[in-house]
């Protein structure tokens, strides 16, 4: 009998396989007493040993695999190992309290474990989470429990599991595993945004994948819908392959639009470009025919780190990601961080509201030091191919105008020294503070492009948080309210002859796509994988009819109504 | 010689007269050995029995100086002077521990104050606050030491403190207290409310005031100015004597206007209210010569008990609060908790950025019964004067609909019921999240009327949380995005017929005042003490040439423009 799971189908495509259960193995540690106590401290050597071969091992597939900045947190994990601060300690419980290896590992690492977590320090937290990931390692070696080793699956399987940490999706391998189901996460968790990255059909949030779902059985997984069919019958399974063959024929279409550009039916251009964190992500975007990079997050630059990078580490990206585009549009964001993003070795106080706090721009005008090798990083960069430049979460003229001109400064100094600059840099702003939407008219007159992030605009907009699920209902993206201020943005930017793009999700969503081309947006920026099924819409839209809703939707006066309204009137299901 | 502290002028005046410190005394605790234990058990209830006495005798002071709410906290104290669970354990250990019982009562009420603030309950914290002020109070008397006690002042003088308590406040005797200065706090602080409610000078956060002034010396507080005078020279006195003669003399200018309309120069009337938050303010308010009540926070009902507040002790409080102000409007805004407002006993659960958050009628859309018990205690209290209700933190169309609907339905029962429920009270709501400013012209055919928050709106439209010292400089009411948005729900309500209200802080502000009369604002609710200065300053104004600048202050970029204009044109100083 066939039984179904609903979930977030966080991951398009359809997965057919047999179930391979990644769990926690209990590790059941007794304290012994220890008689050959130098024997006990060589078999605690040689688990630290393995774990750290094991460890190369992960390091080095997820590095083949994912990247070298998704490999990082290994190279944490093995600092760890080699640290005396945790490993001493260790070896003086056996040889002063005569106790066994495992128990006195797991005495240590709690101690440093609650010290760390105690601490009101992001950094300090994580530090935790990679001691206690590392411990479990040793531990298992020397209980010899076999931990899960998701790397060594030779045959076509789906995972099963609570949730998916880094360390088991960087060890992952495409070519097995065929999709994976769990009981926790949203459209935005990391084994969500693996999942994509990854292109792996995956539903997340079942609630009961673990609890339902028995090792070996057969399970399809329908990311596009997300349901997950537990032990399906032969017809089941038939309509299935029928659905996944249409999905991959979809797909195969899709991909012959590589390199189309995206025309409507009327033969209006738009632009369709991407949005990445890290040079390694331009690979996905030219794979997928993205004709820009609509927002680079530099964010990640400075992540998962204790200090500040460079300006030459920064420049090495940024001259990266230029030239794989190959003189394609390259818009950078500077630094947005603070709010829900935090730098610990930054030490930023604690804030009551993150979300409305010093972040961003705000943190970059105040230090200058930071902001400023950014800017050199970017400037020096520019010969390498085409960019623009933007700053984030603007709320005034003043503001915007300190920034351009830091910049300035900035590009005059290198200039001075000889350093060759590009002289046609573009220099925008993101739109995504309510009072910048509402001087749009003002903000044209100073800037060469907006790009409306659209996140952030609907939550400061209607305040409503939009990570809070007791105010989720108000993350309205077709609320009139959000669409008006788009199309005064978009309004403003044609007066004065500048150009207008999105970078927030809504860019490539279906039912927003046929609202923003009939407001006017010329660039959508998207995750690498909408492209394409964006760019077959498109080419099935007309401009002139997309534009002749723009004046009834922006006059109702509830969500409900646009979206039904734009439903019927271009036919989506 | 004269020396100078600068402060924040927190409420208006000049007073001059000796210096009287209000300091905590040191109280020394030793461990002592005790013989006789019954003679040590029957001195503790003594000093219990005293400082019950003294906590009487405050909180009746308070009751008659300051209203009946602002007594509730002496009630609290007295309540924990009354429970067992704090003075057994201590009698038992004088008892089995043969120690002294200042020493026993310090132990006992340390380990209680420190397991309530260890929880991570606002409620709980407050009881340990409780605890602790209390425990000073038995412990003082038990040493002998004499705690200050403001009440028993007896001759002209102005308070020197680090900061002051609720329970100092309620103690201070109008008649002697002049005015005070301290070292903490700002314009919203506390002592800050309490000084401008009770009309006392007052300058606070002067960071050295305790250290800096000595018992007995002569003192000036400037709280026009924010300027302290230490030990001023004869001359300086002359002078200040007549800046406070001037200041007076202004304030009985102003007392003229009491019962005068507000009208402009060319005959435009404008309606200036006051904001309140019990029923005890209403007397302010027409001692100000408010023409209405603008804002009733009900809140305060909700806060400060352990329970949720009955139907009738609500009605009590509205019928009153109409009552009083004989047949003037009274604009009832309904609860507003959530964000930094809580209500331990509701549990809400923590949130990231609460300003984002689950609060006001995001939450009695939820809670329905909290919602509808208040709002039939407003609908029965209806019929005795002139009622107006609004909801709190709107976003969407659909959110008022779904208020108004629920607050007809229990119209409609009452009125089956045969309860009178007056016919004509508006309903209307606070516009204070950008979306509903942009989206004023749909809700305008909805509603009776708007009243613009512009606390809320400025910190949502500059995303800048407004309480956040580090984005502070983003809170900029005069910005032209914040303008134009209170020019649209101006003009929105007017061309359906509505009127539009303010009840934030920039209603009662000297240059907002000719910049909103301009954009054409029906009503202006402040402070009851800002009235009389704004009426003022109206009928200097002419209507038509607050209008002309419209246009162009619209058409500005940055907030320094708008100022420096405004003050040009306007000849603000």
């Amino acid at each position: 009998m066939s039984a179904n799971l609903k979930g977030i189908g966080a991951s398009a495509g359809i997965a057919i396989a047999k179930a391979y259960r990644l769990e926690e193995p209990e590790l059941k540690i007794e304290k012994k007493e220890i008689t050959d106590k130098e024997a006990e401290k060589q078999r605690f050597e040689q688990a630290i040993t393995q774990s750290k071969a094991e460890l190369e091992k992960i390091k080095e597939h997820a590095n083949r695999e994912l990247g070298a900045d998704k490999a990082e947190i290994f190279a944490a994990h093995l600092l760890v190992l080699s640290d005396p601060e945790l490993l001493n300690p260790v070896l003086d419980k056996v040889s002063t309290e005569g106790v066994n290896a495992e128990f006195a590992m797991k005495e240590t690492a709690d101690m440093f474990v609650s010290m760390f977590e105690s601490m009101d320090n992001e950094y300090m937290k994580e530090r935790a989470a990679d001691i206690r990931d590392v411990t479990k390692r040793v531990i298992a070696h020397l209980l010899g429990v076999q931990i899960p080793n998701p790397s060594l699956i030779s045959e076509e399987v789906v995972i099963i599991a609570e949730d998916l940490t880094p360390s088991d999706t960087a060890q992952l391998n495409r070519q097995f595993v065929q999709g994976f189901t769990t009981d926790i996460g949203g459209r935005t968790s990391h084994s969500a945004i693996m999942a994509r990255s990854m292109e792996i059909p995956a539903v997340v949030g079942t609630k009961q994948a673990t609890s339902s779902i028995e090792n070996g059985v057969m399970v399809i997984v329908d990311g596009l819908d997300g349901d997950v069919i537990i032990d399906p019958s032969s017809e089941v399974i038939a309509q299935y392959e029928e659905k996944k063959a249409k999905y991959q024929a979809q797909k195969a279409e899709w991909a012959k639009l590589v390199n189309e550009p995206t025309v409507t039916k009327d033969g209006k251009h738009v632009e369709l470009a991407a949005n990445i964190g890290t040079p390694d992500d331009v690979k996905g975007v030219l794979e997928n025919g993205g004709e820009a990079v609509g927002l680079y997050r530099t964010e990640f630059l400075y992540m998962g780190r204790d200090q500040l990078p460079t300006e030459d580490e920064q420049f090495d990206a940024y001259k990266t990601v230029l030239e794989r585009m190959e003189g394609k549009p390259v818009v950078v964001r500077t630094l947005d961080i603070g709010g829900d993003k935090e730098l610990p070795y930054l030490n930023l106080p604690k804030e009551m509201n993150p979300f409305l706090g010093f972040r961003a721009i705000r943190l970059c005008l105040e230090e200058q030091d930071i902001f400023r090798t950014q800017l050199r990083a970017l400037l020096r960069a520019s010969s390498y191919g085409n960019l623009k430049i933007m700053f984030p979460m603007i709320a005034t003229v003043s503001e915007f105008r300190e920034a351009k001109e830091i910049l300035l400064e900035e590009k005059e100094k290198l200039v001075a020294n000889g350093v060759q600059v590009s002289d046609s840099i573009e220099i925008g702003m993101m739109v995504e503070i309510p009072s910048t939407a509402v001087m749009a008219d003002q903000f044209a007159k100073e800037v060469d492009f907006f790009s409306i992030g659209t996140n952030d605009l609907i939550q400061y907009t209607m305040a409503a948080d939009r990570m809070n699920e007791r105010v989720s209902y108000l993350y309205q993206p077709y609320n009139p309210a959000i669409l008006r201020l788009i199309s005064m943005v978009i309004d403003a930017a044609h007066k004065e002859g500048k150009w207008a793009g999105m970078c927030g999700e809504m860019a490539g969503d279906q039912i927003a796509i046929p609202l923003l081309l009939g407001l006017g947006l010329d660039e959508f920026s998207m995750s690498a994988t909408s492209i394409l099924p964006a760019r077959t819409q498109i080419k099935e839209l007309s401009k002139e009819q997309a534009q002749s809703v723009k004046e009834k939707v922006l006059a109702m006066s509830t969500t409900e109504e646009v979206v039904e309204f734009v439903k019927e009137t271009f036919h989506i299901s």
